[in-house]
């Protein structure tokens, strides 16, 4: 027997992280189940880009990479975003973009390696990830990308490994892989581990100094509420960032960029990953959105992020029971992420028709419904009323109509 | 025998492009000769950019990829960016930092000239792009950056080279390069050649398809007025596109990024050069700032660029005759770009008397002093008082306190 939509609002009402969900902006007529994709409007974020523009920008102009620590944003909001990753405020730094980040670090981790020419990743990981670690090693003689099964990749890191790229929550499926278990095994075979911390960072727990882990980068614009395109993150342990070098040497990553010298030397500490001039637009929107998570009880955030996606699987297999729903996220908590992938033949006109109902999940080719539950904003009564309209677009097969089957390059 | 403030403003009340500076917040108290380190606000972007945080982020979310075009932003702005300097609209595209893009194109020339190992640059370049090239030297095997002074670099261009990379307009002395006869040097030894714009385009005449250029990269926050940090642009000639590939190849620049597979394919024109997801809040401001060119006589505006920064060589060597100021920016206009530099041994507490003054310049280490003419925004009158008021100093010797040697990490 499943909950009824009382009993999912006398969940809200008892939910300690209720009165974050009103410092966002939420369309009353939508359901929101995407924040996994592009996180929702903080409503703190409008009034501080207003200031970044009209009064930084268009009053201090340039004045302001002082006045305005513009210069110290990176790192001050690389602190911001540590406690939420298990990670010390130096380890941080906020720079270009996921993809962008996942390069530096693979030139740096092989570079780190010498000898070592294997990426070692699974097939399936985020499109970005294995691009980028096909782009290295077609750059870098000899050094090659190599995909396994996720369940296989621990047994299979050996002295070859430079460094075993993977992401702790898998974009399609939600499942949340062994972050420790993974760095152990790395570690007895002298290689380095890249976590992508995309679909983690703000969602579920992460500690990567528990983990004793590497290296890591994850997205600005998910669960952070960044905005649109937001500057990604990324993370070098301490014990590392003496020996590693970004293969991107812009003058931002340079001791004293304002010396103007000839000769690149990297800052000491994590600054060296950074490359050119950040965007001080986007890099205000994201301070914004990564302080959405100030004073907030992280236990309670991760607890909740689990009882949604729980609730969410048990009312669709409650209620859409015999229309094809195939469960690809795990059912066991703890080895899952904050959305939830069911298969489907029909997914595809099934997300549309949700959508032209007001409940936004997406689609991911070729055959998968997904929903993300964002702890600090979503509701059970979302995911109660999300689950009745997919039951009711299920038992009259609202979706079957041809308006709901033309492809849209969404993302 | 110079002009008098009344005769400057008889120039501005004359000025074709006059309406043009009303559209730019321009605070009364300031002169701001810095618009070739942050272009000054236009008024309509405040606008723009708040509709893109509260109706398309804020409302439409997720959907606003297709909606409002997010997804096809970078080449939409790289095609408005064209015709400022000489290029078709499918050769320039907007992304990542001038940093990141050096990288991009100095690793796709040196693979697209195998065999070839030298990047040729000058010393003294601007920093970023001997560092990226450093970078790229130490990461590729064999790959060396050789640097030479700018006028001996066409003679030294040999089969060795496969890329020479050079920035057109120099950001310290204002000296333009000769970019037709470079290029053609370059070609007739089979070498590609880079050109960073970032202190050219907005600002100076550049016709990259009349000079039969290869690569070119520049800066959004300069002269393009696109907001502190703004994305960069890059241009590849058609000619090119085919045979040169992003060592950063993220989703964004793959044949079909949301087909997810995991092969990356390269998209067939512009768009290969994309690397990760682009950010929106700030593509929104740098659309809007190069906006501002639309319907400018562009004739006019690079005669205006010429017309300010002679005047203010003129009035400085009138006024502050005596004074120690050492012209370093060449005298022949069509050498020149839009700043003008001179050289002095109290360089800076002299532009930081200038700053206490309301005359924003800057300093570059170690003893230039540094004024840029944004010609859609500076007025005649601007460069009047701004000398007036550099005159005063001298004379005075009002420079001459222990403030104004106080120094700050200022760009």
């Amino acid at each position: 027997m499943t909950i009824t939509l009382d009993d999912a609002r006398a969940l809200d009402a008892r939910d300690p992280l209720r009165a974050h969900r009103d410092r966002f902006l939420i369309d009353p007529d939508t359901i929101y189940l995407d924040g996994n994709s592009l996180g929702a409007l903080p409503r703190a974020s409008r009034a501080r880009i207003a200031e970044a523009v009209d009064e930084q920008w268009g009053r201090d102009l340039i004045r302001s990479w002082n006045k305005h620590g513009w210069l110290a944003a990176p790192e001050r909001i690389g602190a911001k975003i540590a406690p939420l990753i298990g990670a010390r405020p130096a380890e941080v730094i906020v720079a270009d973009s996921t993809s962008v980040n996942l390069f530096k670090l693979l030139g740096a981790a092989l570079a780190a390696r010498p000898g070592r020419k294997i990426i070692l990743s699974e097939p399936g990981n985020f499109p970005t990830d294995l691009y980028i670690a096909q782009g290295v090693a077609d750059a870098l003689p000899g050094v090659e990308l190599r995909t396994l099964a996720a369940g296989a990749i621990a047994d299979a890191i050996d002295e070859e490994v430079a460094v075993v790229l993977l992401t702790h929550v898998h974009y399609k499926t939600g499942r949340m892989l062994d972050m420790a278990g993974i760095t152990r095994a790395a570690h007895a075979k002298g290689a380095l581990v890249l976590w992508d911390l995309s679909h983690s960072a703000g969602a579920v727990p992460v500690d990567l100094n528990g983990c004793d882990a590497d290296l890591a980068v994850g997205c600005g614009y998910k669960y952070l509420n960044g905005g649109p395109g937001a500057p990604a993150f990324l993370f070098v342990a301490e014990r590392l960032q003496a020996e590693l070098n970004s293969p991107l040497s812009g003058w931002m990553g340079h001791a004293a960029p304002f010396a103007f010298g000839d000769d690149y030397a990297a800052a000491p500490g994590i600054r060296r990953f950074l490359c050119g001039t950040p965007p001080i637009l986007a890099m205000t929107a994201l301070e914004a959105g990564v302080e959405e998570f100030a004073g907030v009880d992280r236990d309670a955030l991760f607890a909740k992020s689990r009882a949604l996606t729980g609730l969410f699987i048990d009312l669709v297999e409650a209620r859409c029971a015999g229309h094809g729903f195939d469960l690809v996220t795990p059912r066991d908590p703890a080895l899952r992420g904050s959305h939830v992938s069911f298969r489907h033949g029909e997914a595809y006109p099934i997300c549309q028709a949700m959508i032209a109902r007001g409940v936004i999940g997406d689609f991911r080719a070729p055959d998968i419904f997904r929903c993300g539950f964002t702890p600090l904003y979503t509701g059970y009564g979302d995911v109660w009323r999300a689950v009745d309209i997919l039951a009711d677009i299920m038992d009259t097969r609202a979706w079957d109509k041809d308006t709901y089957r033309i492809v849209l390059p969404v993302t």
